[in-house]
């Protein structure tokens, strides 16, 4: 079943606000096993909306709505559908006693407008509406699927779980759900990532394989339609053994988890714990670390050595090292090294990992933006530093030098580094 | 003019990212005076993409495009619209250089899809991207004009910023253009900037006066439309001064600036220097001041004492205040104040800022999420401390406590502290 999201409402236009309700209504209908081809935003006008319905029915066998069931005037979601169907509009009685009852419970005079949240298109089933007033409507005409849900994400959500989603297992009927894993991998890549799948990824069919890429990390997408896990896992195996073993040296996790949250985890088992160094990362690799619950007993903490000063008095760095003529200077290995084993020493942590670089927009020392150092000192080990020349604007070679340095510890704590 | 945005990608449809380019795009067309009257996601499809541009090119003047011009195969937004418009394909030199003199620099191979990001629609104009590879492509044929940009916003927001824009306001012509003035607020929430504000707010007309609310501030948009910039200013004068007067606590700036470009700036001109000791936040203030390029001056650094262990040795709290039965604990006021006062005796800097609280999910020494203390320790000054009950999950607790402690800097540096 193909489907299209229509979320209403000028705000949306205007950038006022995002449209979290798409994401949340894809992944949602994905799990039912029914595929979104299309998500449309229109503003509250009854001759656009018609005619978005009016696409919406020739591409698609299910139209989603959200947004326009309020009471306002610019509420028109229903009246559009009704009048697009040449249907009439009837009047929900329980959804307007819970209303009558709510203005009498509040003591407040009921204000007419309020009405308006209680009507149906004409055939329509009700939807209840747990967390707010207006009645949610489900109905199908001549084999194409209309679901009308409300705006507010607090009203949307629990409405889709609950009626929203009985209405549509119903006509989705007993078919295949959609199983998926997601493979994580760092210290790699789009590209590189597709070049070592590149056959796999060329041949796919069933599983597909989907990469996409963000900050610093790769997700890869493999998915198949079964009608149980057990099902879904013996489709799925064959495929996922394959990329594994190209990609060994990458993939830190076979869910949605961010590398920092495979870290901790890591560590935790161990019992091992990690302290940092930061200078032109400024705390971004201990922001990253303390986003995860119960970090702290693995995450003892960190120095943001901005300054030359703070390298020198809080990680002992020689001040002969960073300044002077001949010194390497606050970026090179030389003080990468010093700074890991300076942050080490503080708290006799297992590991210190340190980052120094030039994150721009102007170079510094005579080095050029993007040169980036990355120490890692580790008990009874002798201490390493990777020099890497990364590209982007200052936030991106921030974000990509956080992000390597999370790497090259997850390495250490797999025991490949 | 009539403008469409379509966002291309399967990562969209499935829910795993959020369309916040589109927010970001809106408010940008707005700002040129260009009306969105739709917003569209489509999948990695050819064939799809192709039916959402003649959809599009029925009921919109511009179309402007975010995804699908990087290196994979699944890159289809400049194959679609070339193959609808029967036209061809051409490489742009200049970015065709560009990337194998970054290939060559990272002294890795060339990976030959990286190609397909120096092409162009033939006949567009290509736009520069300072973030990333991909060329952007701007033309108009037959009366629609199509503007593609990247899909990463990091990418996408400099190109639509520079040349994007450039191109827009040639193509919009000298209509009237909305001008607006954006104040920044810090220290107060939404609701309570409205009830400052509700009478202007309520009989608002020409300015226009748009509140909206973002993770710990708070912005105003003051609009009108006019042809000259002098004719703004005088429209919007009246507004901005009984704004300014009743809001004059915690209007940080009249640009779209984030606090702590505000706070760089008037260290910078002070002269003076901040230095940090974070706990529950993690490193995230150090983060957020180390974004402002040229913070190093007045940025010398910070802690993060997320353990007592660094607290006690980085910052010299007593042991004895943070642990045992009778000490006031890590989170207390007295352990603010004394992280605050170690970590400005550690440098002489003129300020230090201290952050400790409970961000969840779970309470600690018995202390309720949401609690947190600021420390503030100035030269020749009486060291502060301010006790704070916040709400919202870690990561809101984590991001309004650093606000809010870039808000308690901003008031010393502006003497209101």
């Amino acid at each position: 079943m193909r489907a299209e999201i229509i979320a209403v409402g000028t705000e949306l236009l205007l950038g006022q606000i995002v449209n979290t309700n798409a994401q949340y209504l894809s992944r949602g209908l994905a799990e039912l096993g029914i595929d979104v081809y299309y998500q449309t935003v229109v503003g509250d006008n009854e001759e656009r909306l018609k005619q978005a319905i009016a696409i919406g029915r020739e591409r698609a066998d299910l139209l989603v709505f959200t947004g326009g069931l309020g009471p306002t005037m610019d509420d028109l979601t229903r009246d559009a559908l009704a009048a697009y169907l040449g249907r009439g509009i009837v009047l929900h009685e329980p959804t307007m006693n819970k209303i009558t009852e709510m203005f009498a419970s509040r003591g407040g005079s009921f204000v007419e407008s309020n009405r308006r949240q209680a009507l149906l298109v004409e055939g329509a089933t009700p939807l209840r509406n747990d967390t707010g007033l207006a009645v949610g409507n489900a109905l199908s005409v001549d084999g194409t699927h209309y679901l009308l849900l409300p705006g507010p994400p607090r009203e949307m959500k629990p409405m889709f779980q609950n009626d929203g989603s009985t209405w549509l297992k119903q006509i989705v009927g007993p078919a295949e759900t959609l199983h998926s894993v997601m493979l994580k991998f760092a210290g790699i890549g789009e590209s590189g990532l597709e070049d070592l799948l590149i056959d796999l990824i060329r041949a796919q069919a069933d599983p597909t394989i989907a990469p996409y890429a963000q900050e610093g990390e790769v997700t890869i997408r493999v998915s198949t339609k079964a009608s149980s896990e057990q099902e879904a896992a013996s489709k799925l195996e064959g495929t996922l053994i394959e990329i594994r073993k190209r990609t060994e040296a990458h993939l830190y996790a076979e869910e949605n988890i961010p590398i920092e949250v495979a870290i901790i985890r890591l560590l935790t088992a161990q019992r091992r714990t990690v302290t940092l160094a930061e200078s032109c990362t400024g705390g971004m690799v201990s922001q990253l670390m303390t986003t995860v619950p119960g970090s702290a007993d693995a995450f003892v903490g960190g120095v943001v050595s901005y300054s030359n000063q703070l390298k020198h008095l809080a990680l002992n760095v020689p001040m002969s090292m960073l300044e002077g003529t001949d010194a390497p200077g606050a970026v090179s290995g030389e003080t990468a090294i010093a700074m890991a084993e300076g942050m080490r020493a503080t708290v006799d942590s297992d590991f210190a990992i340190s980052i120094t670089g030039v994150a721009g927009p102007a170079s510094s020392e005579g080095k050029p933006v993007g040169l980036v150092y990355i120490g890692i000192a580790e008990r009874n080990k002798v201490t390493r530093v990777e020099q890497l020349q990364l590209s982007g604007d200052r936030e991106g070679i921030r974000i990509r030098a956080a992000k390597r340095a999370l790497y090259t510890l997850w390495l250490a704590l797999t025991g490949r580094g």
